[in-house]
């Protein structure tokens, strides 16, 4: 395995790393960051998957945040992907919500995504696979959190995995992907025009079959320049029904990381309860 | 006067304001960011001043630091001005640690620097009566603080101007620029070859003259690649005698922003216990 430390920062105690190895899902040399928390008492530490939104890496998170501080406070390590493939030689797109920097955390089937751009797969088992060697006394318990796309991202791949992750939060999701202008391009691109096929990466579609998804916290800025267009949540909720969905909204956040960083400690907190059960 | 508005995002229940405006000192357009806390309590405010290091602009503090949840939690506003004068027209260098990013927070006196570089008068006197303009409720006390070439500046504005300034502190301050490589290049351009005009911008030799600087306090990493060569402390230290100097060595820590998030909030504090006097 290809996996070389290219970054290392102390922060609150811990480590924040930064990693690049080649990815044979994805076909391309990747990067990912990963902080592990100082672990003083020795004790068994879950991890916490972050997806990014449109146009992040995976620095985004790492650095605008301020997740960190939570991180080391409550003992989770937290594991933050890339939003897509990466490189020259990988398709993309002169529009900043499609190709490189949008992968929306599907498997593509259509030309010429296809080859690379299964960011599904690459998270749930080759991205799982290297974070399990790097979190020392990983206790393998998971939970996931996204923004924006990677709200969307969190949502679906929590939802899929429901016995896997043990909790789901989002910032700002887009919950209704074939609904909306940002998934219906990314889908049709990407999945093709049939849209039986976008079901299985739509959390509205999923959640309303889902009969054990792990509990699901949300939270939303009602200054938001894309709520009403991209994220809107009736469809979704109605589609949730009365299983364990909290959906908080905040009147004068936006879609920034200010908002982010304001609430990351509700979120964080939200998974260590979860993971500690 | 030409202030604008040019962005606002709600952060932990203050607001988070960046700004444009047309300097008469700097004789250039320049941005600068203010935080301004919630005062539900309707309290008088404390302005906190933070200068920046090399390469930066007002935005890395405000993105990168986490610096609103203390602001918030003490109810202090934060003034962010950028590093230098901007723009086609102002005078510049192709090195990063020289001309625009680079301005050191002095008033140059040598051609082509001197029409534009003048940060310290810009900061002391035109920012200022800004701010006070800005701070709603705003009690009068101000305090200053940076970083690397920022924590350069807020010592010697801090201690040129001791009866204003209640606390300074700095991480990983340029404390005897004079002597050092950053220093000398940017001194020598922007002051001349005559090294007594650098006197009075230099830390190491104000503070060996003061009789009433503000109480200091610095926080330096171990692992900080610019440690030895840039940021020594011997001399500063010797000079400061027995004045009210706190020099915090932290193990691990690096040059980054990760370690100004790590312990911003013992320096907020600090100015919060000085504010209140």
């Amino acid at each position: 395995m290809s996996l070389k430390l290219i970054g290392k920062h102390r922060s609150f105690g811990g480590e924040q790393c930064k990693y690049r190895h080649y990815s044979e899902v994805l076909q391309c040399d990747m990067t990912f960051s990963i902080y592990l928390p100082s672990n003083k008492e020795k004790k068994k530490i879950p991890l916490i998957w972050w997806l990014s939104g449109l146009t992040c890496t995976d620095d985004n998170f790492s650095q605008k945040s301020g997740f960190q501080r939570l991180a080391e406070k409550y003992q989770v390590a937290v594991m933050i992907p890339d939003t897509s493939p990466r490189g020259e030689h990988v398709a993309d797109d002169e529009g900043w919500d499609l190709g490189q920097g949008a992968g929306f955390y599907v498997n593509a089937t259509q030309d010429p995504w296809a080859k690379h751009y299964n960011m599904y797969t690459y998270i749930v088992d080759e991205l799982a696979a290297i974070a399990s060697t790097l979190v020392p006394n990983f206790s393998g318990e998971e939970s996931i959190m996204g923004h924006s796309m990677g709200g969307h991202g969190a949502l679906i791949i929590g939802i899929k995995n429901a016995a896997r992750f043990k909790a789901i939060s989002a910032f700002a999701p887009i919950l209704s992907p074939s609904q909306v202008p940002w998934g219906i391009k990314a889908f049709s691109t990407y999945l093709g025009e049939d849209k039986a096929s976008w079901k299985e990466w739509d959390a509205t579609e999923l959640i309303k079959n889902s009969i054990d998804s792990p509990p699901i916290y949300i939270t939303q800025g009602l200054e938001d320049q894309f709520y009403e267009i991209q994220l809107n949540e009736d469809n979704f909720l109605k589609n949730a029904n009365t299983k364990m969905v909290t959906y908080q909204k905040v009147e004068g956040y936006d879609h920034s990381y200010f908002t982010i960083a304001s609430f990351m400690e509700d979120h964080i907190k939200f998974h260590k309860n979860n993971l500690n059960k």
